[in-house]
């Protein structure tokens, strides 16, 4: 029903007001579900799809796993207490590759373009280690410096000197406590930067104090994605590095 | 001194222990500052020159603009509660823009790259103005839809389609309130897209809601600035822009 | 382009990956676009028109509601500081009703249904005001109750036996500091009840405690809305109350 | 004793000031206590008989809810940790539903109206349950939708649609995370719409981004419960689906 | 209608059950009305009549202030900011003491009892007057110490001296700051303390800091109330003077 | 040394500046210390003696325990996770009396005055018993209602009545979630009320809602103290009922 | 009356309980107040005489510190909104130093030792120059570096540089928005260092983000004072540098 | 390649602006990098080499405390949940001193000056324990006095007048509730005093009150580090004793 006709039937009184309103809403829907072919969402937007393991049981996360890997090449398992046993489904089948928050099923594609990923201190591994396997799924060649905190400026310097050689299109830096390490990088490159606060420290604001600095911080070429959002962290950075 | 002779002098007893610290120190920042030429962190990293006039006296302000004018040819007044007077010193010599949060002087570099920058209401004016005019600043074109909440999805795939028709490299979403506008976006293209929350609000966290809600998302291509930092979005914005 | 077509167009080679993913993701926006006729939310959704006036000028409010005005009978600018200004450009054509924080221009349509509102002290005023208001220009009756605090708890019987009488559909309690008139007149009625929050009070928390109060309360029949959201409470009683 | 008589005894000076206090404190509660039947208070309130089980035993808990079905033909459980041990007492005897968060002694009644629910992620399922139980509890027919994130703006809409078909008098919406599920259907409905925020998601104000963001929205249509509160929004559905 | 006639009514169909319940609450409601004479909370719970006077106009608190004064010797008016002008409606018939806080129209009663009021700095001298004044309403004796901040321990022993040599009854501290006056001073008396947070401070949490530090204090004789809450303070203090 | 030999010292230059600083200090410490026995804290302020057991170890409390049982009647262990352990080196010699937050050791007194304790709910029982313990211990009569939540107010109105007719000097009230039954209490009785906010409760603020409302209440004769603080509302409450 | 006396006193029956009680606690505090002489405190901890300005009048200011000048050879105010009128009174007798934050009357003493003052930008102005001044009025000489932000390491080098040079004993950081000149700082002097958060910043948590960045900070030479809290970090800097 | 070397080739063109940008920006790094021998950051800022062990496994600490020990005497290891088990590897080869959160390996050096420590109450002892540990390993004697709250001033004098007596340079204050301690022990001392909060406590803001009352004190002499912060405290104590 057209809106006109619906129009003429509300003025001819054919239909009375609350069911004119219904009709009146269930076009509107009807009319876009119609013509939006919502078939394939992970091409629309272009990167990996991803499973929220966190509060899935183990087969829950393989069933829908199974059925992506039907349409797509690959598929990523994200913050699951289950990585092992969910791994163990599909070894047989697919190369698998893990770190402690997140999981791959599916052989990697090939890499164009380049990101630079640095980590404040041992501690940021989990995080620095989602980046880094969010990156190689979709395509992207990662350099990863480890425990590279402030207080070590040369350390710094020498792996944004190793990232610019290597034409890196973006950085992400992994800190937490003060993530201080977020704006004196920023101050170094002239690329976007992407911090990455983690929940690494103790005392006052312990998870949020990384998080608050980043925002708070006057350089201008860094932006910032949730605590822990290294997944975040890696896409934005890897549409970055592809497009570019 | 290098550092082998500093050692020789302590074991020899040349130095005593808080003389050959204190030398210890000095030559470790001596040495770096000789060899670390400071002149142009402009062009090292590629940005705008920008003033923080907010607590700043409109003298203070031109007086440091007119130092950077002499070196650069366009620099950046922001949040200054002086921008009228400031603007009047310098109206004669050069070509001033200006915005609520932020002034322009010196005329903008031609235009390389695009940006598409969408607000939810007619209230993140000046946020948005901001970020259009930093755009400018850096030499990339934007293309802006303002006014275009959630409560109007057609609205908004008509700002994000004429977005992707012009080819942008990254997209910024300024909203207040629940700053859902940003996830929505982000969902509907395959680009980086920068969350700016805005201050827009009122009753419960007026003026963080939608910094809380944009960096609990889960659309993985978002990443977020400071609430009402629309510099440094269009900073990073057009860093993607021009390298692209 | 179908999405048939530019499958082909893919798999032939005639658009190379950058230029296909740019057509899928204008296609789907361009199908959506073509086929939702945004003509007319307010109907689809009914409830009335509201400018949000808090950061805008007179001019840009009355412009805005001249162009509504075209289109509906009536009109809310909500939250606005220039009241005043914006009836005096209406009130030649159109009767006017004004509350501290909302303005209606435009004749109230007849009212069907009604709702009990209460208020626990004179300083909610202006919120209860708000939702009468909003309620009026719904077109559903209301039975106003005002300063009838917990303190006092044969006012708040006598109030609450009036809307039971009446046959309300359903009650607003507006409270501010602890906000404990929404779980007691919630415990009384056989009703959904709204509590809107205000932000009266000092101290600790002091526009908050309400709130904090009101989502802890365990009465099962009590939602809130957001502190000092009148005009949100009156819509959703007016829901209720007109679909009745 | 009468106000007038304690007035006459105070006025001889056979009472003295506290006593006199006492008798005037005494007698105001005790005359509201001889004439306050409060015998039946679930059915004052039409609700059904809840015991808030989290911090009690089973067998605490075993016992009210056998003193309560001898007199009411069925009694929830909510939030208790012994939901098994405590089925396990009444399964001889009563029909038992059972959720996560929440268990029904005794046959649901039949049911009245319906009530659309949809819930943002499979993560958000004990409260989408709890809802749904207690809707039938109340004898409340219910829609549910589960999985139906904003990332998929076809998905809801199928949802939504099918809500209206079937004539609901109300809908919740159950999301964690930026809950930007909520304010995205309030926009597309002419009901009220309750938002169920839930405790899902991780990073900053984990637990409490979505209760930020629905609070905030300026969708007028949409009220909000606690977090988790999914009994607590399905008791005020029930509400007005049972009163329409 | 009584419960019996009620149920009989239901029990022969005489009444459906949207009747039913609607006449079963309104009688609840009316039964106790009818028997509740809610005369005289203030002789009830004994404490003086106050008037709320941030929100209201001058002629408002003016008007309230003359009815209650019909039935009461004395009244006080809490945070007004029209002191003097509502003053100046009562200066002719009645006696009039004023603090920046409160302001008490109508002449103090004799007074019974002992009460000490301790002020940290000079800053808190609004919030001690506030106590001082709400005393002298109650009829209950004062002894006053300004400025005896913790850094002068001996100043702090000869206040405490002073009133415990009077047989005070309790103590009230007012502090601002890190509060740690009211801890010190519970640790000296064999009483009830009292303490009065005020928001004097600077910087960290400045209006909360001494509140937070009151409540976690390990003094078991000290109990709090709201920040500023120095009319609350002084109501309880004097119930426990004057019951002694 | 007194302060007018060290300055004659200082003016003879006998002392140089750092030694006569030193001795200036050491004299006022010294001499306080000389003066000042502090054998007996326990009777100067009049409470009973207590062991904050939330750290220790089982045998660091009984070994505290031992040492003040020397010069006391009766000792109090609060927050010791080895409640059992502890009691069992006392049993032989000793009446012992339990509560799941604190332990007696010792008889109680005989008992003065009288209190009456309130709580909202059967979660709250722990608190309510740690409040009636303590009074036992320091010799006060306790009259004590479970689990009157608001939602029943004639079973309120009972409690409170027994306590009027009883004769108490204060009120307690036990509450969680949105604590109202605070205010409400308070708005009955001519006493003293002290309000014990509980962490009972879900969702928004869970732990720290009550708090909130208690304080942001108008109730002007409610105090309140920190979370769970059973034992400093005893206490106060012991103090005005002692000394009544 | 010794404690001994009491003793007997109370044992012969000779004083009841409550007067004995009274008696004990006043000889206590009596004891006390005798033998403390608080005649000098400003010699006892040797920092310098400070009138807390922000609540008081001019006049007030000025009395007190008329007062304090009779005893003392310089004195400061902080924070008073009435430095020029303050300074006024005195301008004819005495030397006066002004900042924004704070006004000395009386001339600077001689200098020992050296603290070095650095700050990250020049709105951070206000509290460095409350530093700088406080530091001339404890008798230390200041070596001040201003708008030395992480942007510039040379720039904070050279300033590092010329204060070890300088044999400084301490060094304070002046800091806002994110903090991070504070830990870097650290990292390069073996020296104590003294954070000083300042209010000055924008957006999220903009007064306390440097506050939280320092305090989270892993650098272990650092210590933080409260928020715009200038004087008490030139106190402990003093201290050092006086002892030193 | 030199800053004017660039510019040529920028100028003749033979290098496009990407590459001469990133020359530019290594160019800058390499400098640095060249000249910054990093080799000695634990002699640099003169403080003990710490292994943060809080996220690292018993074998990650082992093996970065037996590089470190190769050239350095000794090592601390902070916060490993891994205590016995690291131990156990350097038994054999070194001293071991061990505490609850930390362990040092290594044995401590001869000590020079000294630093008084006072904690509030035995569960105070880990943090007090950590700050002993620490001050042994920098080579600086402590004088350690437990358990002095201030409900017992005296005993709190005592422990002030043995560390003057020693002629401490800095006095460490370990507290947690209301940390109150810290501004009285300041109060009494002419030193910097450096206040640790602690996070014992419970009810609201458990873990913060001690922090925030620290920060909000208006003692001029007191600074503040993190929450349980010991390590830091006794770092920059012992800095100040060790450079008296």
């Amino acid at each position: 029903m057209t809106f006109d006709e619906l129009y003429d039937k509300i003025a001819s009184g054919e239909l009375n007001r609350q069911e004119a309103q219904r009709h009146f809403t269930l076009d509107w829907i009807q009319t876009a579900r119609n013509y939006i072919a919502d078939v394939n969402r992970g091409s629309r937007i272009n990167i990996p799809e991803v499973i929220y393991g966190e509060y899935k049981s183990a087969s829950q996360s393989v069933e829908i796993a199974r059925a992506l890997l039907e349409r797509h090449p690959r598929v990523l398992v994200s913050r699951s207490p289950h990585n092992r046993e969910i791994a163990a489904h599909f070894e047989a089948e697919y190369v698998i590759e893990e770190t402690p928050n997140l999981l791959m099923i599916g052989e990697a594609p090939p890499s164009r373009g380049a990101v630079l990923i640095i980590s404040a201190g041992a501690a940021d591994h989990p995080v620095l280690a989602e980046c880094a396997l969010t990156l190689r799924c979709i395509g992207v060649k990662t350099i990863v410096f480890e425990d590279r905190g402030i207080a070590h400026p040369t350390r710094v310097l020498d792996a944004v000197k190793t990232g610019i050689e290597n034409d890196v299109a973006a950085v992400i830096v992994v800190a937490g406590m003060e993530g201080a390490l977020a704006p004196f990088v920023a101050s170094l490159v002239p690329l976007p930067v992407i911090g990455v606060p983690t929940s690494v420290g103790y005392g006052f604001r312990a998870k949020e104090a990384a998080l608050t600095s980043m925002l708070a911080s006057c350089a201008p070429n860094l932006t910032v994605v949730n605590i822990d959002g290294g997944l975040r962290a890696a896409v934005v950075a890897g549409l970055i590095a592809k497009n570019r």
